[in-house]
C-alpha cells in the first residue's frame, strides 16, 4: 500500500478536461455531469446518465437508460448495454461488455429458442473490470457484481450470478449462469464453475479448477473435477507413482499365485 | 418456449426506427435496404450489402463485400471482416469478431512466415455469437457455422472449421483450425479441441473437456484428455482412492514377503 | 513457404489509399506519415506517431504518445492505450488491446488497493497478435513480447512478462503476470502459467496444459499439473486402468489373507 501512494505521488493520472467532444454522439434526454468528460466518437443513448467526474473513453457505448455513478473510469472501447447500473469508482478496461444477453434457449424438437434476457446487471462501487471480459445481464432479475471485487481480463460472468464483495476472478475465468461467490473469495486463472454453484465466502479455487459443486467457505480448492486442494495435493502425487504401482500388482498377483500353487501342491 | 413467449410479450424489443444515422460512414457502393437502420459511427464499408430490417448497432464495422442478410441484429461494436456472408435472423453480441485471419504460419528455420487467410467465413440462419467471441476466415475455403448454431460469449472458432447446425458451444470454448462438429453437439464451458478433429453429431463434451481425437456420435464424453464418461466418472472416482491404494499395496508386499519367507523357512 | 508466395500472389493484400479519413479524430501533436492511413472514425490521441506505410483501422483508438513503426497493420477497432511501442511490420486484428492495465492489488485488511500500473509495453517487429487478446502494460518497467512471436485471439498476457522471440502462443493462452517464456517456444491452446514461471526456450506445453513451475529448455511438458509429456503420457494410459486396479488389490488382499489363515492354521 506504501508503494501504491508513492506510485500514484509520481505518477499521477493525467487531469482529463471535463466536456463532450466534438464527435460524440449524444442521445436525448441523456444527462452528463458537467465534470464528466465524454472521449472521441463515444456513444451516449437516450436517458443514460453519467455522474460527476466520470470519464467515457473514446469510441465507447453507453446504452438507453444506463447509469454510471461518480468517479468511474471507462477506458476507450468499452460497451454498457442498456439499462446497465454502474456504481461509483468503478474502472472498466477497453473491450469490456457489460450487460450482454445470458446464454439461454430451449430446445423445442427442432431448434433452440432463444429465452429473452430481459433482466439488468449492477456493478458496485469500486469494481475494476478487466480488458474483453463481459458480464451478461440477468433472464428476468439482475446479475450483480459487489462492491469491491476486482475482475481480471478475459473474464466471463453469466446470467443472474450473483458475485459477492471484495471477490477476484483472475484472468480467464468463467462463471456459468445463476452462480453465487461469496464475498473475498478468489478464483484463480482459468477456473471454471458450472452453473448454479455456490463458492462460500473467502474460498479459494487453485488455477484451471473445474468446479461442479458448492465450496465450503473458508476452503482451499484445486483440480478438474475440483476437490480440498489437500485432496488433489495427494492425488497428483501419488499419479507420479502410478505406472510403477501397475508393475508391483503385476508382480504381486505373480508371487501370490505361486505362493497359492505351492500351498495347493 | 411458454416463458420465451410471456417474456417477448411483456418485454418487446424496442423498435429501432430505420435509416442511417448521421455519424456513421458508408463506404462507396455499399447497399442499405430502406427498411434497416444504422447506429452511430458504424463503419460500413464499400460493396457491403445490409438486408431489410437489419440492424447495425453503433461502433460496429462491416467490411467491404460483406453480406448480411435479413432481421439480423449486429449489437454495437460487432466486427465483420471484408467478404464474410451472415445469413438471416443471426444476433451479434458486442465485441464479436467475425472473419478475422485464422492462425496459419510455416516456419522457415528462422521465423514464421505467415500463411495468408485469403478464405472467407459463412454463418448461417438463425445462429447467435456471443460477446468478445472470435471465429476466424478460412485459409483457403471458408469456415462455416451451421443454421441455428448458438455460440456463446469469448468462444474462439479456428480457420476451416465446419460447424454444423443447431450446435452449442458454451463460453469460452475453443475449437482449433479443421474441426468439423456435427448437428446439435454440445461443447460445455472451456471445452478444448485440437485441430483436425470430428465431433459427431449430438455427441455432448462436458465442461472443460480436452479432446485430441475424434468422438462418435452421440457419446457423452469427459476431462482431459477427454475419454466416454462412464469411463473418466469411473478414473475420477478411483482417484480419490489412489494415495490409499499405494498405502494396500506396500503393506501387501510386506505381507506376502512375509509369507514367502515363511514358506522358504 | 511455397504456398504462402503463391497464395500472395493471386491474393494481393488490397492497396489502402493513404491518408486521414474525414471523420478519423487526430489529436494535437500527432505525426502521421503522409504514406499512412487511418481509417473511419479513427481515435488518435496527442503526440502518437504512426509510421509509414501504416495503416490505422477503422474504430481503432492509438492513445497519447503511442509510437508505432513502418508498415503496421492495425485492424479496424483495436486499442492502444497510452505510451505503449509498436515496432515495424506488426499486424494487430480487431478487438486486441495492448497496454491494459496489469491485475495488481494490495489487500489492505478491508478491500484491496489498486497498484498503479505505470509500466509500459513494448512490441517487437514483425509480431502478430491475435483478434480480442489482451497484452497488458507492466506495473513499473515494460511488459516484453519479442520479434517474431506470434500470439492467437483470445490470449492474455500478464504485466511484466517477457515473451522472448518467434514464440508461438495459441489461442485461448494465459501467461500470468512476470512470467518469461524463452524464444521459439510454443504454447498450444488453452495452456495456462501462474506467475513468476521461466519457460525455456523451445519448450513446448501441449493444448491445456497448467503450468506452476519452471519448464526446462527443449523439453515438452504436458498436462495439469504440467510433467514431462513422457510422464504424463504413462499417467494417462495408466489412468485407465486405476479401476481395475483397485479391484485387483481387493482381489490381491483377499487372497493374502487366505494364505495367512491357512499358513496361520
Amino acid at each position: 500500500v506504501a508503494l501504491t501512494t508513492l506510485l500514484r505521488l509520481f505518477h499521477p493520472e493525467p487531469p482529463e478536461a471535463p466536456g463532450i467532444h466534438a464527435t460524440a454522439a449524444v442521445g436525448e434526454g441523456a444527462r452528463v455531469d458537467p465534470t464528466a468528460s465524454v472521449g472521441p466518437h463515444a456513444v451516449i443513448e437516450a436517458g443514460a446518465v453519467i455522474g460527476a467526474r466520470s470519464r467515457v473513453g473514446a469510441l465507447s457505448f453507453v446504452g438507453a437508460g444506463v447509469v454510471i455513478g461518480e468517479d468511474v473510469v471507462l477506458y476507450p472501447r468499452v460497451v454498457v448495454r442498456d439499462g446497465v447500473r454502474v456504481g461509483h469508482r468503478v474502472i472498466v478496461h477497453p473491450g469490456a461488455v457489460l450487460g450482454a444477453d445470458g446464454f439461454g434457449y430451449a430446445f423445442d424438437g427442432a431448434a433452440h429458442r432463444k429465452i429473452p434476457q430481459v433482466g439488468g446487471l449492477r456493478v458496485g462501487d469500486d469494481v475494476e473490470i478487466g480488458a474483453n471480459a463481459t458480464i451478461d445481464r440477468g433472464t428476468l432479475g439482475d446479475t450483480v457484481i459487489g462492491r469491491g471485487s476486482k475482475i481480471d481480463n478475459l473474464v466471463q460472468v453469466g446470467h443472474n450470478c450473483q458475485v459477492g464483495e471484495h471477490v477476484i476472478l483472475v484472468a480467464q475465468v468463467g462463471v456459468s449462469g445463476s452462480c453465487r461467490i461469496g464475498s473475498r473469495a478468489v478464483l484463480a486463472g482459468q477456473v471454471g464453475i458450472v452453473d448454479h454453484v455456490t463458492v462460500g465466502e473467502g474460498a479459494i479455487l487453485t488455477a484451471q479448477s473445474g468446479v461442479a459443486g458448492d465450496v465450503p467457505a473458508g476452503e482451499v480448492w484445486s483440480g478438474s473435477p475440483s476437490r480440498p486442494s489437500m485432496e488433489t495435493r495427494r492425488i497428483w502425487a501419488a499419479e507420479s507413482m502410478l505406472p510403477d504401482l501397475i508393475r508391483k500388482v503385476r508382480a504381486l498377483e505373480k508371487r501370490v499365485r505361486e505362493l497359492e500353487e505351492k500351498r495347493g501342491a
